[in-house]
């Protein structure tokens, strides 16, 4: 059976890791283009991170006795996915609690945080500086915090603190599309090491320095002609799921 | 384990067929209360519904040589899930037609035409009214029509003739939330006979009647006070799946 990564059947060509210009430039073809709509995007990409959360961490593998899961969200995009991977996180029976120190005031972001407000998932007044707690109460943490578009020399407080909690602790870390304080392209030997990585679309350029356990391409839906133009290369999904491991 | 839809673990009280009015004031509560938007809604239902066509038609068992499916949409909201489901069908390695004889001019409606137009998925320009034809050249009929809303009894062209249509072919029909010609709530003795009916959060009344082969709930993502709220007493959704076969 074709794939529409790989409809020849041949061996699969290298995937590719996309450069930051490419990848705004993916996202502005799916905007401008094919008239994806920003909270469609949102929608799709956040449900596709909480998906790879339950493979990587089943509810029955959780170290703690409740399935507690950490979302930390950042200002932009990035952190409008993390609520929306919270809400199916929370439908899927995990325990959620969200860290959004700064919320955007766009009106669709504003609508996937009420919608999580509604589904009472607690969110935090501020994080812990003491990891410890961090450690003791949450299963895992997301990195939903800064994505692609951020310069991480430009990184200014709250974002600076919470980064330098999120490299002490030892709980695992899921990283959306870029994990925080790396740099896009180039990664970074400072930033905090995750131990799951979700790609949005395709793997960005520093997802080469990436050396966590499990490493998701969420991006099924994207349509065959943008893969092909980007040469994407991607792995075909299995079955009918909208996230695949590379 | 507990789930949204039984946290006690006592055996489920009887599934919920809503009436007209409890659907409508279900999906206002989803967008007033809740803020969901309407362009996420119909990604969600679109996906979902689009997996229910993945287990009741799998790719293997296709009676034709291609994976064709026809997507017949109407003007509103239930063509809009039939555009969504269309194009997540071509992302499953489907061949979906779609006949969209009057297309909305609410923008956001539009921009699901465009997604699929952009993704190459042919839009037929009439129907053949030969049903031969449809047997043919199609697996599956995906009737995406007229929804919860609509009031058979003021059904117009040229939605009538398709439905003099679509009661005629031999293929399987799938219908979305209600199926075309029914009343959301008597149902009908003189529509289309669907062999597999998706219900959009909960089966309406009309459900009832339904004597097809399967019989899913799309409705996975809905909060849980809001299946409270409205008795839904749906099943257990299995896995991560967003779709539950009845």
């Amino acid at each position: 059976m074709s794939c529409p990564g790989n409809p020849s059947g041949e061996p699969l060509a290298q995937l590719r890791y996309l450069s930051r210009e490419e990848a705004e430039a993916l996202e502005k073809e799916l905007l401008e283009d094919y008239r994806f709509g920003r909270q469609q995007l949102i929608e799709i990409w956040g449900h596709a991170c909480a998906l790879a959360v339950t493979k990587a961490f089943p509810l029955a593998t959780l170290p703690r006795k409740q399935p507690t899961v950490l979302v930390v969200c950042g200002p932009e995009k990035n952190g409008a996915i993390g609520l929306v991977c919270a809400r199916h996180l929370r439908v899927f029976e995990y325990e959620p609690t969200i860290f959004y120190p700064k919320r955007s005031p766009t009106p669709e972001y504003q609508d996937f945080t009420t919608q999580c407000e509604k589904m009472d998932i607690p969110f935090l007044s501020y994080l812990p500086t003491e990891v410890q707690l961090i450690n003791d109460a949450y299963n895992v943490v997301i990195d939903a915090i800064l994505g692609a578009d951020a310069e991480p020399g430009e990184m200014k407080e709250p974002y600076t603190g919470i980064l330098a909690t999120l490299k002490q602790i030892r709980i695992p870390i899921v990283s959306l599309d870029v994990p925080s304080g790396w740099d896009a392209e180039s990664g970074s030997s400072e930033g905090i090491s995750p131990d799951v990585l979700v790609s949005l679309a395709a793997p960005k350029l520093c997802a080469a320095r990436f050396l966590g356990r499990h490493h998701f391409v969420a991006g099924r839906f994207l349509p065959y002609d943008v893969q092909k133009k980007f040469e994407l290369n991607l792995p075909e999904y299995p079955g009918t799921e909208c996230v695949v491991s590379l």
